[in-house]
């Protein structure tokens, strides 16, 4: 029985909030469905050229007073960069926050508008553990 | 600044309960990491075949009294699967309930052992609506 893994679903507060936030990570949207009887628009991201890796954002119209939202079950989405620093660099300018700096020139962790914990790593080889990362430290939980 | 999903992280409750949930849907352990130190394990499992489309499932040895839980900012995890009948069919032998019966041949949804919302897509083309599963009554929520 083959099977195969399209995406993961994580709900959002305010859509373009959120399409802003996995635009800067490099994400693409590559698909929308607006349902005018269901009242919710859902929202397909995914890095550039990678099939089957979608993130799925649905969004109801009429809001939703639970999110953000944390549990403990589901931990976080997982990306690799090409440069962690420059990344990291790039989305402090952008007004993220780095939870966990990469330190170590290989992981990072941030957080998306709806809580939803993202982990960044360094494509291949770890880098060179330089200032200011070294001394910077963690910010809140991840 | 080039981009890539790597995974998606979700906490278990008991190891060996999710690993074999997970292999019934056709998913394999590729990777394993114990941590001594960090009192942990970690488990990658995809579909065959499909790389970077890991599901890493963390084990704390020393239990986590929050799982299973629940949020609404996390959705759930997507697969598409061959033939969603036999699928079902096969879930339902092995005790799995299913939360979200394919009555359109279409779509399921199940739960995970820590209640982890998954989608089943029929690959392709719809099927053609049969019983049971068309008189089949949803279970719980998902």
């Amino acid at each position: 029985m083959k099977i195969e893994y399209l995406h993961t679903m994580v709900r959002v507060k305010n859509l373009q909030n959120s399409i802003s936030f996995y635009e800067l990570l490099g994400l693409e949207e590559t698909r929308r469905m607006d349902s005018e009887s269901g009242r919710f628009t859902l929202v397909f991201m995914s890095p550039p050229g990678q099939k089957n890796a979608h993130l799925e954002l649905t969004y109801n119209w009429d809001g939703d007073d639970l999110l953000p939202s944390d549990s403990r079950h589901f931990g976080h989405l997982a990306y690799q960069v090409e440069n962690i620093y420059e990344t990291c660099t790039y989305l402090m300018a952008n007004n993220v926050t780095i939870n966990r700096p990469p330190r170590d020139g290989r992981m990072a962790f941030i957080r998306s508008p709806d809580n939803v914990s993202i982990e960044l790593l360094q494509m291949n080889n770890t880098l060179e553990p330089i200032e200011p990362w070294v001394s910077m430290k963690n910010v809140g939980k991840w």
